[in-house]
Parts: structure tokens; C-alpha cells; sequence
């Protein structure tokens, strides 16, 4: 990258001070910038790291007394400086336009303007990808599956038949989408597989990240909703329901039928039994185990989880369980050599 | 899919009741049925959510007194209905048979009849891969594999050089199997690395979820039983050895040198240290840290496990431990106050 | 594999006793070896072990009164059978040299001398791939990235654009290295996707098992240092700095901004919060949650972790918890009839 303050401030918004000539060609925090770098000061606190920064240019909620070196002063330092990452993000991922020569397209699918398909790209038949999607080289779509405008797909995705995705949405490399639930009739010490023919619904603006596994339902559709963001290694397992907006950090793992509402926040590694229901707006805490339905807004936390404030209390306490247990051998032997004086 | 009732019911046997014509064009459960679905009624305690639902046709176990839309009649309704979908998902998921165009083989390796590989499969020198086998696009096979009769691997599964597998698998997508155990000598700070040069063995009718990590053997063989299931996610150490018929829900974590019995079933997120062996038939609950070798039959729950009895009598206690401490505290101070008064 | 004694003893050093022709085509533990297998002794103390071994030949310390089988005696037989097995190994994964008229190579890229590039593999654009880098088939390596020389990557693997990558490193299959890390700004119940656009940088020697996701920074660089293992299924998220020679094993989660220092021990399915120090020498044990900085040296284990000493002394109190209750119940029944008595 090679962007001027003046280019920058196109698409920030806000004000140059200093030489708006200025050319950066890196962007890093305040801390390990050096002087090709662009970096920013989040808010007027954090103006004192600013000035110690070797950045060679900033973006600034205001210019302090004698800061002497090229800056942007613009209100909302932080969404300026998001607004132009997502710029320069889209420049570094961009791919070539256009179905490369080794992709291999099937039968009766249809490709929106402006699609993108990677080297060793596999798209089966009958799928429909929306207008400027970007599937990344040696991505798999299975066959009849649909896919909304503007979503990326990385390298290694795999989607198996009949998924369906929405518009903008991201998925990171290697996670897959459509695998089959884990469902046996258990027949004399052996599991006579239940196929699993439902399917994959993914609404829009949502983000996947890398190694995560989302099942298809047994016979109806696993469903995550609209603007639900999954970070990476999470499993979604057969029939589960996710509501807007939800958030699942590292290797969340939900278990089959669940129901999660909307703009709930489950922190790394939670974990559910099968066939419950979240509410909206629940918050589970990191490593919790829910074992049971939860009540909308309920904050949880442990495993099996309890209401946070208890969890707190017991892993407080637990520092103290081998002394209590010394105490507690103490007192009955006080108390039965009190008897025995009396 | 598009089935009449008359077609169905050649395929599950039972009996017709109503327009053996009538069509269907999907399976859904009877909460989720449109007019277009075929639904089923597990058993006679269903039949009233049967009555209720907007099913096109079904499968039941009678049929009730004035029940009039068309069914099919039969004695276990759930196993029609799991014949059924098996056939619905042979026709969802088959691939085109031959080799694509696009597909690699290596020298010497041999063919099975009716072999399907997808487009951008690669598969090595020297393998045997069975009759029937379906190998969906992107998979990479490496040199001297051997895959037995029907088996599937889905898109982007790796087998690493030398793994054998047995009949009728299935492994579903971006799963390993034959990466290096983990394995280093310790010199001076530094790691070095012990080669793995053992392989895998996979039995017939395994399957292997989502996302899966089978290790090599550091010598010898790292063992799955035939008639395994395993879920999303699984880890699986070098040179553990698994007996037949086990299930490890998603997230099992089995480390190197394990032997785990016959029929074992291990809940999800459930790990083990190194160099134990679970006897037949242990049953582990979810999320449970296993320290000990475990005697066949056990059954445990915990981190780390203890019985099952045990660990839901601490887990309930748990609760009142806070409490505890006030009430130890409490009972001090009362005692001190009566030596006191004494 | 096909070696006579002679021929392995030029690779281990050490002296041949007995048939020096001796042909072995496999390598196994003393337990499992056949007559076709080489297997050894790591110390005198497993030399009644080796007498016992169906083995066709050993690597020995010393060789025993009366031992009549062909082998090698060599000071150090575990360090031999690993410098022979390195040999083994190699020969194994061997891949031919050169690109495979399937892969794909983008404008700009540098190849080094001894490359191999493997089926369906993609390399992007502007790349430089080091000399004798073995890409197995099927791997991505997005645009911009480097890699030093001798480093192999499996199939499957993915590097998204602009990772840096040291000498002589191993990645096993699937494993995702550049995935965003996992950002967003919080704008009325959505969250807005904050843009990743810094890199990942992995030193020398780094080891990096199956489906593992490595984060790329927000704006700087997520960095692993030379020497350090990874195990399977490992995640490092954004901006994590990992210093020389750490070992982390299956399932480690490491949460953002975490610095960890050098030659840190992190036992399976451990992970920590975000913006934490873990020093120097750490040693964290199985399954531990790391909620505070530690200082060098530290030892602790449990979720939330403890001092290793203390959450012992809690483990095994936890046992005798439900008996503790029961306890303080029947002390305070039994002071307040004193206290009536009084």
C-alpha cells in the first residue's frame, strides 16, 4: 500500500494537519509503528502515546500543543481508521474477476456479474452464486446450493449439497458447512446411521471463522441467523437454531436442537446439552457447560454453568476448600473434647 | 425429490391408506411439514401432533379414527422413515462415476469398479481404492493408501501417505487422517522432532465427522474400530487404539497411547491423559477429564472424572459452598465464644 | 523400506553383532515387531523386553549374555532409531520434484531451487517460496506470502495472503494460518466487522499439527517463534506473540494479544483470556483456563488456574465436599442442643 494524507482523507473524513503529502505505506498500533506507518489515537487519552509513537502520521480526535507531526483530526478516530482498513483490506484480499481456467462449474448453475472463482474452485450443479461473490481457489460447493451477493468464501471451504447463504457473508478457510448430524438408532451394540437429508440456512452478514463445522438437520434446516459472527473451531451440530445477531467465540460447541435467541454472547468454548432453549440476550461465560433452558438476559458462567454471581462466589471459595476441610476436622474435635470435659 | 405414496411405500413396506398418488416433495418433521412433505409418527403417543400438523402425508403406526390424509402404514414408522431417507440421501449426495478430468491419479495405483472421483481430487502412487468408492472433489490421497469397498470421503478430506481404511466409511469434509503424532525429545530448551513413520488402520463402517484429526503412529498403528462413530472435531493421538463400536461425540480429545474398549461411549468434549486404557463399555459424560485407566462398565463424569454418583452429589453441593464457608466461619466463632464463656 | 543392518548402521553409527546382511522392511516396538521389523531398547533396563520381541532386529545399548539375534549396538538406541527413522520418514512423504503441471503459480512468484509444488496446489501472487519447500497437494498459499526454505506443507493447508513463514517448518493438513482475527465494533446490537489487515509471522522450525487456525493482527503481526510445536486443532488469535521453542498442545486456545514467553509448556486444551502475559518457563497444566498474567517459571493448573500445589490439594478435597456438608450440617445441630442444654 501507498496512500498520501490527502488520499487517506477521501475516505476518512476529518481534516489534514500538516503536510497532507505525507506517504505511508503501512498502518500499526501506536506502539510498534515506525515512521511509514499511519496509527491513531483512540481518544484524547491516548494523545501522550501519540507523541511518544514513531508512527509517521496519525489519526487524532484533536491536535495537542506542538504536535508537530502530519495528522488527521477527525471525531471518531477509531471508525475513521476502521473505514480505511476496510478499504486497504479489500485491496490486499481482492481476487482476479472471472471464473478461472481450472475451476470447474456443473451443469445448470448460474453465476452472478462480477463473480470471482479461484483456481480449484469446485461448484456442482444446480448451484446459484450471487453477483460478485469471491470464492477463493480450492473452495468445494456442493450441488443446488444457493449463495446472496457479496459473500467470500476462502480457500479449503467446503459446502456440501444444497446449503444455503446469504448476502455478504464470510466464511474463513477450511470450515465446513452441510456435514452430516450425528444421528444412530442403536441396534444390538451397533449405530444403524439416521441419514441426515435436511439442510444448512445461513442468513446474511454472517462471519464464519476457519475450522468451524455446522451440520445439516436430520430432515428440517439448521438456521443461523442474520448477522451472527462464529469465530473459529465452532460446531454446530444437527437441527440447532441460532437467532440475529448472535455471537459465538472460539470453539463454541452447541449441541442438537438447540435453540439460541438473538444477540446472545456465548464467550470461547461454551458448551450446551442438546434440545434447550437460550433466550435473547443471554451471556454464557468462558469454558461454561449449560445444561439447561435459559430465561431471556440470564448471565451465566461455570460447568455446569450457574448465575454468574454464584459461579464467582464458588471459584472464590474453592481457594479456601482444603483449609475449610482442616477447620472442619478441627471443630469436631474441639467440640468432642469439650464434651468430653463436660 | 418427488415420491408418490405408492413409490414410498415400496421402498419402507407397510400399507396405504388414502390417494396412493398423492406426492411429496420433501420429509420434514410434523412441527416443521408443509403440504409438500412427508412426515412420521414415531409412535401412537404422536399420532395427536400427527392430527395437528400440515404434513402433505405420512408414515404412522395406525391410523386414527377419522384421520383422513394419506399415510402410510407401518409397524415401526421412525425405520421406514430412516429406510426412506437413506434412499432420498444416496440420490442428494451421489456423485458423477468415473474419473473427472480434473482428477489425478498416481502410477500404480488401482481403481475399484464404479469408482467416482470428484474434480481436483488427487490421489497418490500405489494406492487400492475399492469398489464403489465416492471421493468428492478437492480430496487429497497420498501414496500407498488403501480404502476399502464403498467407502466416502467428502471434499477436502486428506488421508496422508500409507493409511488403510475399511468398507462402507464415511468421512466427512476437511478431516485428516495419518498427520505426524506429536513427539519431540527434549534437548537443551530446543524440540526435536521423533519421526512418525507408523500409519492408521480404519475399520469397516466408521465414520469420522467434520474437521476430525486422526495422528500416525509413531511406529506402529494408531487403530479405530470398525462400526466407530465419531463426531466433529475429534483428536485422535498417535498409536491410540479404539475398539469396535465406540462413539466419542464432538470435541474428543484421546491422547497418545490410549486403548479405549468396545462399545465405550465417550459424551462430547470428554479428553484423557496419555498411556491409559477404558475398558468395554465405559461410558463417559460430557466434558469429563479422564486421569485414571478405567475398568469396563465405569461410568464417570468430571474434570477430573470420578463416578458418575459422586460427581453429581459435588456438583450439587458446589452450590452451597459459599455458605459453607460462612456457616464454618460462624460455628468458629460460636465455639470460641462459648470456651470463652466457659 | 528394504535395509540391511549394514546399510542402517552408516545412518545411526554404533557397530553391527551378528548377520550384518540381515534385511528388515519395517520399524516397531518391541511389543509389536514381527521377524520382517527392526525394533530397540532404549535403555539396559528394556533389554528382557527385547529378548522377549518377535523383532527381526534391535537397536541395543549392549548386547546381553547369549543374545543371538542380528543388531546394532550404539550408545544411545532411541537417538539412532530417530536419526534412522528421519531417514524413513523422508523417504515416505518424498514428493516429486518440480510443479505439477495442475498447480497453479501467480505472476511474480519466486519458485527456490528443489521446489515441490504438488497437484491442485495454488500459490498467489508476488510470492517467494523457498528453496526445497515441499507443497503437498491441494494447499493454498495466498498472495504475497513468503516462505523460507525447506519448510513442507501438507495438503490442505491453507495460508491466507502475506504470511511470512521461517526455514525448515511443518504444517499438517488443513491447518488455516492467516484467518481474521476475530473483531467488531459494537453499533446497536450488530456488530461491525473491524478489517484484519495485519499478518502472521512464524520463526524457524515451527511445527504446526492438523486443523489448526491461526489469526492474523488487526493492524500488526500475530507471531510464533522459531522452535515452537503446536499440536493438532490449536487456536491463536489475533496479535498473540509466542516466543522461541513454546510447545502447546491439542486444543491450546489462545485468546487475543496474549504474549507468551520462551520454552512455555501449555498441556492440552488449555486457553487463556485476552491481553494477559504468560513469562517465561510457564508450565500450565491439561485443561487449565488462564485468567491472570504469570510471572516466569509459574506452574498452575485448573479452570480458572491455580498454583499446581494448591489446585491439587482442591482436586482431592472436592472428593470429600458432599461428606464436608453433611459434616458442618450435623456440627451445627450438635452445638445448638449444647447451647439448649446450657
Amino acid at each position: 500500500m501507498k496512500y498520501t494524507l490527502n488520499d487517506i482523507v477521501k475516505i476518512t473524513g476529518g481534516e489534514v494537519v500538516g503536510d497532507g503529502d505525507t506517504v505511508v505505506t503501512g498502518v500499526a498500533s501506536l506502539r510498534k509503528a515506525t515512521g511509514d506507518d499511519l496509527s491513531f489515537a483512540r481518544d484524547e487519552a491516548h494523545l501522550p502515546a501519540a507523541r511518544e509513537s514513531a508512527a509517521g502520521a496519525f489519526l487524532l480526535p484533536a491536535c495537542p500543543d506542538g504536535f508537530d507531526r502530519p495528522a488527521i483530526v477527525v471525531e471518531n478516530p477509531f471508525l475513521a481508521m476502521t473505514t480505511f482498513l476496510a478499504v486497504l483490506a479489500d485491496a490486499k484480499t481482492a481476487q482476479p474477476p472471472g471464473i478461472h481456467p481450472t475451476a470447474v462449474v456443473g451443469e445448470g448453475t448460474r453465476l452472478g456479474e462480477g463473480v470471482s472463482l479461484g483456481a480449484g474452485v469446485v461448484v456442482g450443479r444446480e448451484c446459484a452464486i450471487g453477483d460478485r461473490c469471491t470464492i477463493h481457489p480450492n473452495v468445494t460447493v456442493g450441488d443446488r446450493c444457493r449463495i446472496g451477493e457479496g459473500t467470500v468464501l476462502y480457500a479449503g471451504v467446503v459446502l456440501r449439497e444444497e446449503v444455503e447463504m446469504g448476502c455478504r457473508c464470510i466464511v474463513h478457510p477450511n470450515t465446513t458447512i452441510g456435514s452430516d448430524g450425528f444421528g444412530y438408532l442403536q441396534e444390538g451394540g451397533k449405530h444403524e446411521k439416521i441419514p441426515q437429508v435436511g439442510t444448512v440456512e445461513i442468513g446474511d452478514d454472517v462471519e464464519i471463522g476457519a475450522g468451524c463445522a455446522i451440520d445439516r438437520a436430520a430432515l428440517d434446516k439448521t438456521v443461523i441467523g442474520s448477522g451472527c459472527k462464529l469465530d473459529n473451531h465452532c460446531h454446530i451440530a444437527h437441527n440447532v437454531e441460532i437467532g440475529e445477531n448472535t455471537i459465538m467465540m472460539a470453539y463454541g460447541k452447541i449441541s442438537g436442537s438447540v435453540k439460541i435467541g438473538r444477540n446472545v454472547i456465548l464467550a470461547g468454548d461454551a458448551s450446551t446439552v442438546d434440545n434447550i432453549e437460550i433466550g435473547d440476550g443471554c451471556i454464557i461465560g468462558a469454558g461454561s457447560g449449560i445444561a439447561h433452558s435459559m430465561k431471556p438476559g440470564e448471565v451465566v458462567w461455570g460447568k455446569p454453568a450457574r448465575p454468574i454471581g454464584l459461579e464467582k462466589r464458588i471459584v472464590a471459595t474453592l481457594g479456601h476448600l482444603p483449609q475449610m476441610r482442616r477447620d472442619l476436622k478441627h471443630l469436631k474435635r474441639e467440640l468432642e473434647k469439650d464434651r468430653d470435659h463436660a
